[in-house]
């Protein structure tokens, strides 16, 4: 097996490195999900602090902690969530 | 494997951490599930006490104890469980 | 890892308690069943006596005894079988 | 782990016990067949000799002997087979 | 574990003793193979030779070889191959 | 366990024999991709070269390399490849 | 097993030497998206940089980084992305 010759991000390297930051959280069923990220796992479950729901584009619930599935995510944006 | 420089909030420690309080959870097909927090697994299987099922936002089931399986499970939600 | 400080149910052990008790089970596509639990697996297999089907609010069959495939499971509600 | 005080049918012994019966069989996509049970595996893959198709009520096809792929199947009824 | 008194099917006994034989396989999203099975696997991954593909009861094509995803199969009747 | 008493093409040869050689992919939601296959795995996984990818009978996108994720995939088609 | 008589770019090769290039994603629910690839994992959980969303032809968002969940992956293209 060749050594990889570039750097690279694996993706739970990411989400360890998003921790106490801000994070947008597309998920399954036109669902958004913004707040600080506290933790996550391998299954890409996350734990957010101070999150908006977001559906159609209107915040339909706001959560102190909420726990979201992994297997509904579509995608975790870091530098998204840092911009609202 | 660089150290972890932040504190960390595992999504089944969130779990543990909420036994006996509220919590909301929402579920795949319209479903909301409010009730006490009794128990849990890996899978995010739950087992709620005086739990009412919200399903198109009226109460459509009083259940005095109901396991909600894990698969269809979107978000738990501790906080939001304490102000219903 | 912190001892849990509270009472824990695990939704195994819930279904373990309820063997030989009425259960109301939802299940994916509108279904219900009610009946007797007689015995279940870790996947949520289930084994209900004397149930019924209920499809939109319509008894829709009888079965002396119905395998109900866990994959399918929305939730199990021992308090709810009783009643019925 | 408390001994479980009450009579336990497992849904792999209920398959075991339901050899060479009718059973009837409930598939998604609005899918039945009925005939009897030659054999069956953990992931509840069903074979069954004699069976009938029935889709919307209507008898579909006859098989002399068919392969029912487990992923699919929402129920087993051994006593359903029986009556019919 | 009491002794299975009967003759038992297994689902995978039944793949191999179709191997050169000609099978209907039944798919989700309303299509049908017709071919000669020439192997399998565990997850039910299927080679046909000669096969045909229907779609709402019209060949939509016809394939020297095809490995049909054993995920998307409903059934695999090897009697009703050999009819067509 | 007795021998296989035929000649057998697991799933996995079938995809071996077919590297460097057209085939054509069916994919859930009315997708297929031909080109020449160049790698798979056990997921069924593909790699192809010189691909099309073709939606509704029109070729969408033209790939000079494409992975195609397994879990999607209906059928694989080495002979129909080659004919286009 | 006889040996592999050819070339062979295993998915997870092609991944590999695709790391700091242009790669586009195609996503169930109609979703696209365009970046540099920085990090993947078995899961074909993908990072990118400087990625843009695309929905039904129109740029939806633009994202510093994001990470796409494997789960709903239906193909990357290497080539294709270099090019926009």
């Amino acid at each position: 097996m060749p050594k990889n010759p570039v750097s690279l991000q694996k993706p739970l390297d990411v989400m360890r490195n998003t921790i106490d930051k801000n994070v947008l959280v597309d998920v399954r069923g036109n669902r958004t999900y913004s707040g600080v990220l506290e933790g996550y796992d391998v299954y890409l479950n996350l734990v957010l602090r101070n999150a908006n729901e977001i559906i159609g584009g209107d915040v339909k619930g706001v959560h102190n902690r909420i726990l979201v599935r992994g297997d509904n995510v579509i995608f975790v944006s870091p530098s998204k969530g840092d911009e609202q």
